[in-house]
């Protein structure tokens, strides 16, 4: 049958590392992964219990659309506990992932032919699903002295309809301060553009506490997840805060789209907001991981890097080395066994000179991959 | 925020049953479910034990977008089991339900504007889901004799980039013999369309067994689910098969749209596939649930209706009673407590005169229903 356009969406590289490191281990080599972008530990305990109980005595069939109410007000909640943020568990709708909550999100507020402002380098699929739903992804070159976040002035003669940031952001780490995240609220505002803040790295961040849009202003779309601070990659559910004018609408696209959320991932998400030991242990560990990658990277010879605000991802500028980062993550993978993901996913235009280094795994793995690291730059001559 | 014009979607009416009904239950009246499109059932046994065993030891992180290997494998046999069809599980992609198939199949295959054509009645999330990816849905008005499936005949003259159709059809139960099935793809083919088959209910059939369209053609996208047969609704796993040509541009968009389903349903979803008594146990209680309401309804003077051929509904033409179907359902929730469906959510043309009857609850709420059915309209004078 005949493919569609709008469907030809670039794919992942990652996934071709990915691909490579899983031939590798077939093959019978012991890979390092420092290419992937999720926790390797399971759902907290707590929360896998409440689910065994639950399929006792629940036949877990639909929920209604916006989510299991006792999940969103806890969710609510979480705005008081983390941000003194006062919200209304009305304006909360629990989604399939944040993946289903960009669909959601984007398909409410955005016609065919709308143009959303994004920073590059950010998530590769805010804009493969952008020109899947027919909108335009406009991506802003960021400043490295900006920490590679959007800036009003680089907004400045640009028309848009929406402006989306993240913040922890993926590749960088990288936070918004809370004037630095206003005034490109601000900026939105004044064009009557919507304006969405990923904040699906919340929670895991280091020096200071991640601000929320919703400490700026109400009038603003909210992304998160129980994937990465909650642990809970693989189940599929996440959250939408919206201004209360717009959830009846992406109510209505929720039950038609999706129906709701998986109901034992809603389940087992309750629980996770209640596993404070399990997760404050788990950020204890990325707490350490970054400390070797800060530490270590630098002695392996990639020394242009930032410390991460947040998140469990740094983004090494290697353009002094390459401008293939494809060839040269292939060449650390084949040589140093450590899986690693070229730049280009994240900036088509700079990733030819970009890594990034994921440190979700165990301490174990990052302090071996280190060492790998060190050696392959040396081999190669890029340090001595 | 500005709402978007393509997310305005309509509501489901039949969620204004379902809180109106709620709403009865909480003042403390008892209501008989006969409005809800899910199985009373929970997933089988053996997969609720098979994800308690895989939480103990799987982080249940991502799995790949084209679903675990192992289930497509699975999958793929089915159609050998059920259809004497041979399938290469390469065409098989695990989706976040059927509802997750459709807007992977939707993008996939349709550019902006495409036209689909689809016969009403019929299930309310295709137009609903077409329209938010700005897809323009033909709803052609099915003919009674036809059992309110499309025929070639209907689409004489109308252009058309897509065709599709279920069997067992939803709200009807009827379905597509393997002649007039084949007529219809060989009338899409025809004109260079794409066809998609629903086959959601398939398993659940009473008569006859149903004809998938892979037993008439590869060149057809089929969309299934672990929702209807398989007990699973809430776990929101589903699948789609595709010609060959057709997989790698959907694994694109569902590596960027879903990254994948939710790995704890695909883990049930396997050991389903193996839960033959359980599935068999639930289908007796269908067939019984159908024989009373066949024998039931006319009594209870709703004598214009079909035997279904299979899904757990019985359609009602009750176009001589009203042409308000939704206060006539009102009337029935409010005055004998039963909650059913009315047909605007399936025919926006027709449906003022209909209604949709579930039988998919237990049959002593199917026992309870009818008679609280049959002193209602007796008390209306509609039989005497």
């Amino acid at each position: 049958m005949r493919n569609s356009s709008r469907g030809a969406v670039d794919p992942f590289i990652v996934m071709d590392v990915m691909e490579a490191a899983r031939q590798a281990e077939e093959a019978g080599r012991h890979i390092i992964h420092m290419e992937v972008g999720q926790p390797g530990t399971p759902a907290p305990a707590f929360a896998r219990q409440a689910l065994q109980n639950a399929m006792s005595d629940n036949p877990l069939g639909y929920t209604v659309a916006l989510g299991l109410p006792a999940l969103r007000q806890r969710i609510a909640r979480l705005y008081g506990d983390w941000y003194d943020v006062d919200l209304d568990p009305a304006r909360v709708v629990v989604t399939p992932g944040s993946s289903g909550g960009f669909i959601l999100a984007f398909s409410a507020l955005f016609d065919a032919g709308d143009r959303i402002a994004l920073g590059a380098p950010g998530y590769p699929s805010y804009r493969q699903i952008m020109k899947s739903l027919d909108l335009i992804p406009l991506e802003v070159q960021t400043r490295a002295e900006a920490r590679y976040q959007l800036e009003p002035s680089d907004l400045k003669g640009i028309d848009y309809q929406g402006m989306m940031v993240a913040s922890p952001a993926n590749p960088t780490g990288t936070m918004l301060g809370k004037d630095a995240l206003g005034a490109l609220i601000g900026a939105a505002q004044d064009k009557g553009a919507a304006f969405l803040s990923d904040e699906i790295y919340h929670g895991i961040e280091y020096e200071h506490k991640a601000v929320t849009a919703l400490q700026i202003s109400d009038d603003v779309c909210v992304i998160n997840s129980f994937s990465k601070y909650f642990s809970m990659t693989g189940w599929r559910v996440g959250w939408l805060v919206l201004p209360p004018e717009n959830v009846r609408q992406v109510e209505r696209l929720a039950q038609n789209m999706f129906i709701c959320a998986p109901h034992a991932a809603q389940v087992a998400a309750l629980a996770a907001m209640d596993a404070g030991d399990e997760l404050e242990a788990n950020m204890a560990v990325y707490r350490e991981n970054r400390r070797l990658m800060i530490e270590g990277l630098p002695k392996a010879g990639f020394d242009r890097i930032a410390p991460p605000d947040g998140a469990f991802y740094v983004y090494a500028d290697i353009s002094h080395l390459t401008d293939d980062s494809r060839a040269f993550a292939r060449a650390i993978l084949d040589e140093a066994g450590v899986a690693v993901t070229p730049g280009l996913d994240f900036d088509p235009v700079r990733g030819g000179g970009t890594l990034r280094f994921s440190y979700a795994r165990a301490t174990a793995d990052i302090l071996e991959g280190l060492d790998r690291l060190e050696r392959f730059m040396r081999a190669e001559g890029h340090i001595t």
